[in-house]
């Protein structure tokens, strides 16, 4: 007889119910069992989603999260649901005693609750669902990196751009998604704390953006177009940029640049392997989302962590290293509303300016 | 409680298992539970494996096929044993009425017994493993095509081509396979009958080979690279190219020409989104076997077999053209041998020449 | 004072004259001067055209090729003409002694004559226009197989693709061209006896064809798609394939494929590089016809020309070269309209089958 | 008969006159005559390599650059020598009544000096010498943001990356180049004033470096990689990175991103259009060094230069954006030094602040 894990689902309202269906379900993750879900009560349609999808298979509804937690064979939660509440509903699933997978980033400004509450009960395991940590072509580049194969890693370059949503959705979400840098550049971030080691420390942020097709962004102090710059003290530099207007899909892509060589992960993006040769030339089509890319690397992550919560085997990487990129991410947004750099001593504590 | 589909899998002697392991294990395949398993007696260390990785599941192990169709609770078995007995031992599942999935190609010869026994039982799922058919890729390409996106399609160029096995597996495999167009280019036919139509009729066969790296095949009437043309009564053109002498890695490609515009899949192999600058140039790795690219279709065929067996769906495609598809391999396979071409009349009925 | 070669271009009528603004132009070829251009009487629009283009620059126009062969200053010329008539033009200006650079095909069949007439005058450079020979791509490719690169080349695919031009000119044109093995494919079978070696032995020749979008080919015994497959006594095949319907532009490519690794040139065609990203996707422009594919190519073919007649130095490949192109070509052009496999034996003389 | 512009070519002592030759090359810019030369007196190889490629055309030889403004027939002087004299040697041909087309950058600071001389006699063509302004891919690239391809042009990334010297001579260089975001990024630069429109004002620049090779780079206040960000008035920004350690070859590239689509100029970088399929995988060359990329580029731009001054037409681009580009150059080599953002009032003015 094999053993699941009993797992429940907290959604955001306002998003197709995603997560729960490619993570949770029964035909991408087989040793866990989905058995609750979460999503606030106003969500009308999103609870008929629920409804016609997961009662089929015995999971339970919530609209109070305190109540899901009490779900007698619950064992972990993934927390899906807006970047405001992520550290509030994980550090009440590591109280209530649950494994945690929550979803990037783990807060909207630094904060060490959550860690503090996982140090608390090290039986648990509390990760932060950094998809691309999961992603066959970045762990092939890691490995290749790791086996010294270009050098001392030295510059990286990433980005997360993401298709132009005409319905301008994006813009609502700014008010709880910690802005472009926190939100995107955040999985950039901890690329390059992953590539340049996970204790780097560091030492500047410098941003800029622009409001290219939606200038209401700037009433939640936020972009459509970022840049951001950072300077760790062990001497590397990592450059971002993330967009939400691509014109033809997603396209999320890193470089990262050694002594001796360069990887590359996805500087062409591509949906199939189809090329179409028109009277207008030879064209692709590419992912028009972020799971049209990471599909699989979402299947992975749940898989591992499902194995790490059953077999008490360890964790691909530390949480701690998602504060640092929250840290990151939220002093590039600073920077960027300030349009000031802002620096940081060589233990990584914030040098403040004496004002003018 | 979910029901699933009770299986079994007849293996090839010397070839790993991969296919019991990638097609029916439990995280791919979570609608189908394999209860059995078949490999000839001799092969000990395929036993061993069988040991290891099936044994802990309850699988049960056979070196007798027709034993093991009378494992108690089997409802389907998937046939991947050599070429020369898949008819055979297709024939012998449906008579103990259990649905079949047979590894391509049907058989070596033309041989229709296959068709005639699965058309005795109607109530039986009987499809023959073209994994191309599951590609999300194909299938893209031919959902476009079939939008009328690129007009009539007119011609079908498509290879089928390995990695060079320096141990020359290949040449031993011969005398089991029915020659390079029946065992790799019978893949890009069956491609030229789905684009061009499943009733498409044979006009012409024409094929010529080499022996570049193995003149040893020469002894069972092979070759290690094969060019050959067919024509169709309904005025398309299909060539393909097959090898075993790939240096990079394996390459599977085909290109749809219609009146007004061109499809392609896979022009340009690639393994992970990884390239990799260094002093020689910009490289990037492809996979080095059939698995590494379509590993994905298999797991969708086995599903999809699958979720036809207990759903009593319709199949994608009909058994029948398997028939076709060798037909059309061994009337290549025979023209490379004889410098012949082969003709046929506008039934599909194959024009015997006067002798000389 | 810089001496330059003094040079004629005899044109088609009806095709804008290209190659004597491109390859005997000022800008291109400094050190040849154009000194007389031929076209055909009838064309009025071409006579205009030369009178504003090339009559400021002293260039004499003639509609009478024997008149301008008279031409006091001349010592080479170009022969653009439709194909029908290279060969009777290439042996006029041989004999009145002047070098020739000869468009491809030499001829439209089997003809030995400019051989000949070259032979009796060897101290002039006789030369067949085969662009490819002189484009970087494809001089890169064969230093690298000459260096050994890929070990013994095998098997080489290769294929002249025109974008479908919808005014349906090639039909009109199938009269004098030969056919589209000869007037296409003649550039591949050349690149075939480039690579395999001048001295290849055509053991067998085999071809179909279909007219995909212009039916009345037929009436030209031609076709608008052709496949091509050639066996030679060194143990190798080449297969081709040419088309008039492309539909993104020009695509001329080839592989050549070696016991040890592959070469392709051009396997992605493109025109600039720039990528244009779009709601439909990623996409480029490809060259909508040979010259822009191939423009430096012809420009280095006249520099070297010329540099070979002024200098007596070397032409890069021979002359009869071209005529085993020619026979090659015919050879495949017969084929598709017989049917019929053509063979030959090891010195390369035609093997005539015995009738039934 | 055809007049020609004579024309000298000044050249840096150190490098081998690769300008002279391939610029006012008789093969190249046939209007152009190139009568004399000029190299630094030490430079004893140089004069060689001058005597046994120069001499046999007449070219005059000095290493008195004033003398060298003497010669009888000079009519335009091409000022290629180091970074630190282009200014000077520049006015000193405009004051001798000379066309000039000097290199880039004009200056290794700002300085309006070379502008207003031109600005004194406006029947002179002085041009800088932005070698991309000419490339057919960046015209293509212009042309189609022109015709509103793209919407409105928003974010620029362009990059000047050197394949790795493993001789540092850039170590040496560096003393006379102006700094990495004077000496490669000026180019990209330049790009920004192009596509964004000549007449954007800069509003900030901020650029990090490091020295990740070469650490001798600091001693002349330079870095071997550098990452510059530029804000401009219009609501654009710009980010550059140049890189000296590049390890399979040159690569500059440059995407535009406007609010309907994206134009991307050279991403994948190749040399022939040859692609090497071999056992560790499918791998290109790319070229080893600028003019390997550009060298059609530098043709069109001597060829431009030179009937702009024969014939009294208009340059493509105005001398003053030299000066702009230089300007923000030097403000971001300043930045990477000072670690200061750097700030411009509405009219481009530099915004100094209060010392602390």
């Amino acid at each position: 007889m094999v053993r699941k894990l009993n797992i429940a689902c907290a959604e955001k309202a306002h998003i197709p119910a995603i997560a729960a269906h490619k993570l949770i379900g029964p035909l991408e993750t087989p040793r866990a069992e989905l058995v609750a879900a979460f999503c606030p009560a106003e969500a009308e349609s999103e609870v008929a989603w629920y409804t016609q999808h997961l009662a089929p298979f015995g999971v339970k509804l919530y609209n109070d999260y305190d109540e899901m937690l009490k779900h007698p064979k619950l064992q972990a939660v993934v927390v899906a649901t807006v970047t405001t509440v992520h550290a509030e509903q994980a550090i009440k699933a590591i109280e209530a005693d649950k494994h945690v997978l929550c979803e990037k980033p783990l807060s909207t400004s630094v904060d060490i609750s959550v860690v503090d509450a996982a140090n608390k009960r090290p039986h648990l395991k509390v990760m932060c669902g950094f998809s691309r940590r999961f992603d066959a072509s970045y762990r092939d580049a890691w490995n290749r990196m790791d086996n010294g194969f270009i050098g001392r890693a030295s510059v990286l370059r990433s980005q997360t751009c993401d298709k132009l949503d005409p319905s301008g959705f994006f813009v609502e979400y700014a008010q709880f998604s910690g802005g472009i840098f926190v939100d995107c550049n955040i999985h950039d971030i901890d690329l390059a704390l992953w590539y340049f080691g996970q204790d780097s420390i560091v030492k500047s942020t410098y941003a800029v953006g622009i409001t290219a097709v939606q200038p209401e962004l700037r009433k939640y102090k936020d972009v459509d177009n970022g840049v951001g710059v950072v300077e760790f003290w062990g001497g590397q530099i990592a450059y971002f940029y993330s967009s939400r207007i691509m014109a033809a899909g997603q396209h999320d892509m890193t470089e990262i640049i050694g002594t001796e060589g360069k990887l590359t992960v996805n500087a062409n993006p591509l949906g199939t392997l189809v090329e179409i040769s028109e009277p207008t030339g030879v064209r692709r089509e590419i992912p028009p989302h972020y799971y049209g890319r990471f599909a699989e690397a979402f299947v992975t992550e749940a898989n591992e962590f499902t194995a790490a919560c059953l077999d008490n085997s360890k964790l691909p990487f530390k949480l701690s290293g998602a504060v640092q990129a929250v840290k990151i991410g939220c002093a590039l947004q600073e920077s960027l509303n300030s349009g000031k750099k802002i620096e940081f001593d060589e233990t990584g504590r914030r040098i403040e300016k004496a004002a003018l």
